[in-house]
């Protein structure tokens, strides 16, 4: 099968979007909804690039890297905005879209 | 964290959207694409409700059972459509599509 | 072009998806966040299948009706959601809602 | 209603979406398929950040900026494929891919 050489990356994409999308179902049950708004915004967003991106990798698209490269910028974005908050949830997504970033930029630099 | 009671279907969603998209790129790369048009179709419609039903039923939201009848009903065409050929990347696509499409059904049933 | 018989459901699947979406981002801006939680988890839920069965009805897809089966579903479920606020956003959505349920119940019985 | 500032960047991404869906879908029934599986893999690929960022633009994403220079990016990929083609959906394509730059360009420029 071909496109293996992505694979690190593609789990990567996929266990992020998956962590970003329970810190986003979980941020709209606290209590504190309002607190959390940033928070779902970029973890409904960062959630959608990643799975696009896992998607194009694992087709062997040429706009991998272009996509990854976004993806990346992405995740820190929603990585900084969760690491503001003590949430089990946004620490697992944090820590996700950090991972998720550096496999993203290292296969952009391929 | 939430919505763990969705994981087994969340991550059979996650494979079978990735042996879609891994199909449908190897398919466009094969000599025969021709004979593989369908079969591409099929793969690139199941990987993206595939994604989409991972992501809903990651949020915890209400449309998961819905989205995840609908899941059900494409991996079973794509299913159909890859059993039919020899190539192993369509194999191991119809196995997680076989494989989601059950998932899919026990939790849109429970 | 082929697929133009459905391009009006495409159209309404669209107009939706950029109505939900449009709500999800003024739902997170209002200060009755709160209140708004089930009414975001829907938007984002329902304009993405919007944009999904947009993309396979123009693409000609075997799935597309069981997709806009499961759109017309969503859609539902949002605009009931929709309807029960008084922001302008939320009734523009729960119009466009409507409008893309119908589409696609004739769409899907054809 | 938030977001109107990008009401025609939106517009050209769902247009570029729909003609690249119809494109991919079209060239799967050609005669030579073979021929145009990279136009396939482009539209396929180039549709699904299209309607990406239309949405991230609807909910007023900060990932709009992002997300919109990554979508020009592949529009230009999939503008050139499709216009070495004689095809009146690969044409239609091209323009469409075109028009989506140009306006992703100017926004994340704003």
């Amino acid at each position: 099968m071909q496109n293996q050489q992505y694979s690190s990356c593609v789990e990567a994409c996929n266990d992020c979007a998956d962590a970003c999308d329970m810190c986003a179902g979980a941020c709209l049950s606290e209590n504190n909804v309002q607190g959390m708004a940033r928070c779902i915004s970029l973890t409904v967003d960062c959630a959608q690039i990643c799975r696009l991106a896992a998607g194009v990798m694992a087709r062997g698209g040429e706009a991998a890297k272009a996509l990854c490269e976004a993806c990346a910028a992405v995740c820190d974005l929603c990585a900084d905005e969760c690491s503001k908050h003590q949430e089990e949830h946004c620490k697992a997504c944090a820590d996700a879209c950090r991972r998720c970033a550096a496999e993203c930029r290292q296969m952009a630099a391929a």
